[in-house]
């Protein structure tokens, strides 16, 4: 399947991101922390190393970045908590790891990848999932490290009230969420999201994030598809794995499988959100129908992009 | 859509089931409770009732029964609890609800529904599904309720160990799900699915049965799909929306779709189970890959089936 191509793609969510609605300053520093992430995930690639090694370690950068609405940045839930959700997946034998609704945890989707490998299932959550965790020695820290007085700010204007909110300010509408998809040199594919789900979320909500085949998905003879939206809707849709069933089953190029369900299928629901995904001959694609979308891609033909609006 | 056609198809899981390990007496004891959840369902649809209120009452019936791993008769956990998962499904509008390691709800599938009906949400897990039951009144009970001597057993010869099991005896192995699917007289359809999941699982483990797309899917365009098996394999295959892409994109038929999932492609991930599913034509099918599957499908055509084995 190889042919000596490498790329990545990475997005940190999708949203009414407007030029006008962000500085130059902040666009610099989005733009930078994505850079980062990118290059993080393809240094991976370019050692020769795993599909798998490069999304993990992308998406670990993403959430060590207080920016992006996933591990350290995490919005708060009603109660004050940050509770996040993770997935990773490999193209080559579709195995899959999932945790949501964990606590603590500095990199859930190393934590996915661990269910992954390591607990005989696919998707763990809550106080079990962090169990698992205790017991492999993952790293936990407190709720200081995930204190953010922006993201805490954002709880204050709807704390106590029913209101759930994405990742947003009056200004912005914003779905957080961060991912990787990566084709390495043999030509394996992997794909892994996270996020820190909605501000003053209750009731233990969970999204597509976790779920495999929703926000999620990974396969060598299709692609790897990594989500960002309004995650309902790209659960009922089964967003992922109908990218993959598009290109399997009817033929369709990674392209036109994306443009059908990002602009066609998942409006019909009102769903709104983007996608990244790559195929095995290294081409990644990037749509999204909301007005921005934090994205950026790079392979060894030379290709590198770093934005946000259309 | 419509031809004037009703049908139902409902399964109390899958496995290992032989004619030589089991009674003529217990098959007539799950026969019969098939037929009770069977009738139930089918009466709503005939009655001019909705295929939604027909699949969840027939899952309340089985959920009722201790019979089947599911509400009352869920396995214990690790820890001597009940958690239980369903999911539910309408075809119409592609409407969701799920819940995942709910403990004391009588009936789970009820609470999937008023997840999609009233939480704004598709997916409420743990401890913030059972605070959104507690509110809507939803009907909990005590342990008491959930207690069965032959369930305890099993679980005994397992307890401190770090051996999980799928609903078996020695003599068994058996997935432990139950589910219906239904095409009610205007052509719509839905799926439901509800699980007690594991005997001694740990870690907060969720399989495919509450999970959209993998082990429940409903879609007027194409079919309704409840799953019973390995559940992790169901989730990397995506099952139930598999079934539905298959024919909405390769134009196989509900028979063809179903064969193709169940006896080709989910065995190359060495996955077992089965399914039932429905379409608009009013059309059932009921494939497994394992010895035998609890199974029971009627229509207005006077076809009705109830079975174990093969």
């Amino acid at each position: 399947m190889s042919n000596n191509i490498i790329s990545i793609a990475i997005h940190g969510g999708a949203g009414t991101l407007l030029p006008e609605g962000i500085s130059t300053e902040q666009e610099k520093t989005y733009k930078s922390a994505l850079s980062e992430a990118l290059n993080a995930g393809y240094s991976v690639l370019e050692k020769g190393g795993d599909a798998l090694d490069a999304v993990e370690t992308a998406v670990k950068s993403l959430e060590d970045c207080p920016l992006f609405n996933a591990g350290r940045g995490s919005v708060f839930t009603a109660n004050g908590s940050h509770e996040m959700d993770a997935s990773i997946m490999e193209g080559l034998n579709r195995n899959a790891g999932a945790v949501s609704l964990v606590q603590g945890i500095k990199n859930p989707i190393s934590l996915a990848r661990a269910v992954m490998e390591k607990s005989g299932h696919v998707f763990l959550a809550g106080q079990g999932a962090m169990d698992f965790a205790k017991q492999l020695e993952i790293e936990c820290l407190s709720d200081e490290y995930f204190f953010d007085q922006y993201r805490f700010d954002q709880w204050q204007t709807v704390k106590n009230t029913d209101q759930f909110q994405l990742d947003h300010t009056s200004k912005e509408h914003k779905f957080g969420t961060v991912g990787a998809v990566a084709c390495d040199i043999r030509g394996n594919l992997a794909a892994a999201t996270s996020t820190g789900g909605m501000t003053n979320k209750k009731f233990g909500r969970v999204g597509d994030s976790p779920l495999i085949g929703c926000g999620n998905y990974a396969n060598n003879q299709t692609c790897a598809v990594s989500c960002t939206g309004s995650g309902e809707y790209f659960i009922r849709s089964v967003v992922a794995y109908e990218v993959s069933a598009l290109i399997e089953f009817k033929n369709l190029s990674l392209e036109e499988a994306c443009a059908e369900v990002i602009h066609k299928r998942l409006p019909l629901l009102n769903g709104d959100g983007g996608l990244i995904a790559v195929d095995s001959k290294g081409n990644f694609c990037m749509p999204f129908n909301t007005a921005g979308m934090y994205r950026a891609a790079k392979n060894n033909r030379n290709v590198e992009v770093v934005a946000i609006f259309s």
